[in-house]
């Protein structure tokens, strides 16, 4: 027996989902059919809203409602110092902070050979674009994986021709882990990171 | 720094559904700020469609698209067999043994003390209305927890009133697994209800 059409294009829907599957997205879609019909009103407009309104900074490609995202506009901000991260999550995740008081450059993605994505393939254009003589230092915070390490040694690269004061966030262990439990590659960069105390 | 309120807002959507965090619901809301405007356009459609064309089965409380489901329109069913289960989803799982002929009926929940449903808030009084000479039993296959052994025995006392053969699904060690890690009260079950062989 298979479920009514619409049922399961709903599902189908669902599936595309990050870490949804079959039985997940079913679930769900029982759980939509359940709700009242306002509030699946909310969620189908929602959908349309965000593709609608949320476009990406024109200057560092974060997601924004303006043409320019608030941190960009914020005159109060170090716009000498930029910090150069994968995706708009990460600017979510460094301003959890509350203490890097300089702006981002969205690069959205990796150069990854797996996905056959190239530097070009990034918002760079944008990034050097806004390099002038003002910016102090780029950091360049993409993730310590293959791919954003590679991209980030890509660019570390293209700023050094350029002149401009490139640095990479630290790699090593993470505050409240274990030496034994930790990957070799890890070990080593922490030794190798090692300060004086 | 907050996201963007049309962000937020489909991220609170997403936080409806069962089994997604906060975490869970930005990477879905990520996923689909990132999806073709098609695709999300067909997602916020489906969601409506769901909701405007699914309908409960005027007989069984099945979900169908018609006033009544495939199942209760099929002629080559036992309609004087009913198996009466929580939720369509039920219904599925038992379709898919492709073992049982006959009709469904379904109850839409379980009497339960803490969600203070009584067995007036379950598609009882349909159930009641089917209920004929022409039956020859009930199947009781609401799930083996609290809230549906106690429906199943107030089920079983009513039909016993009107003289309708019931009966309910069995309960013992499911098939593959191993008799230390079960737990006591399903070992009790499958000893008492042990056979002959």
């Amino acid at each position: 027996m298979e479920y009514p059409q619409s049922f399961e294009e709903l599902v189908e829907c669902f599936k595309l989902l990050p870490g949804i599957g079959g039985k997940g997205a079913e679930r769900m879609t029982y759980h939509i059919l359940e709700m009242d019909s306002e509030q699946a009103q909310r969620f189908s407009q929602a959908i349309l809203n965000i593709k609608k309104k949320i476009k990406y900074c024109k200057k560092c490609g974060h997601i924004c409602e303006n043409d320019l995202c608030d941190i960009c506009q914020d005159s109060h901000r170090d716009h000498s110092t930029i910090c150069v991260v994968e995706n708009p999550k990460d600017v979510f995740a460094m301003e959890k902070l509350k203490e890097f008081q300089g702006v981002y450059h969205v690069l959205h993605g990796t150069m990854s050979i797996m996905d056959g994505k190239t530097i070009e393939d990034l918002n760079i254009q944008t990034l050097f674009d806004r390099l002038d003589d003002n910016i102090k230092e780029v950091i360049i915070a993409t993730n310590p994986t293959r791919e954003g390490e590679t991209t980030a040694l890509f660019l570390a690269k293209l700023l050094a021709k350029k002149n401009i004061p490139a640095s990479r966030i630290a790699n090593g262990l993470p505050i409240g882990s274990n030496l034994d439990y930790a990957d070799e590659l890890t070990l080593l960069k922490s030794l190798e990171g090692r300060k004086k105390i």
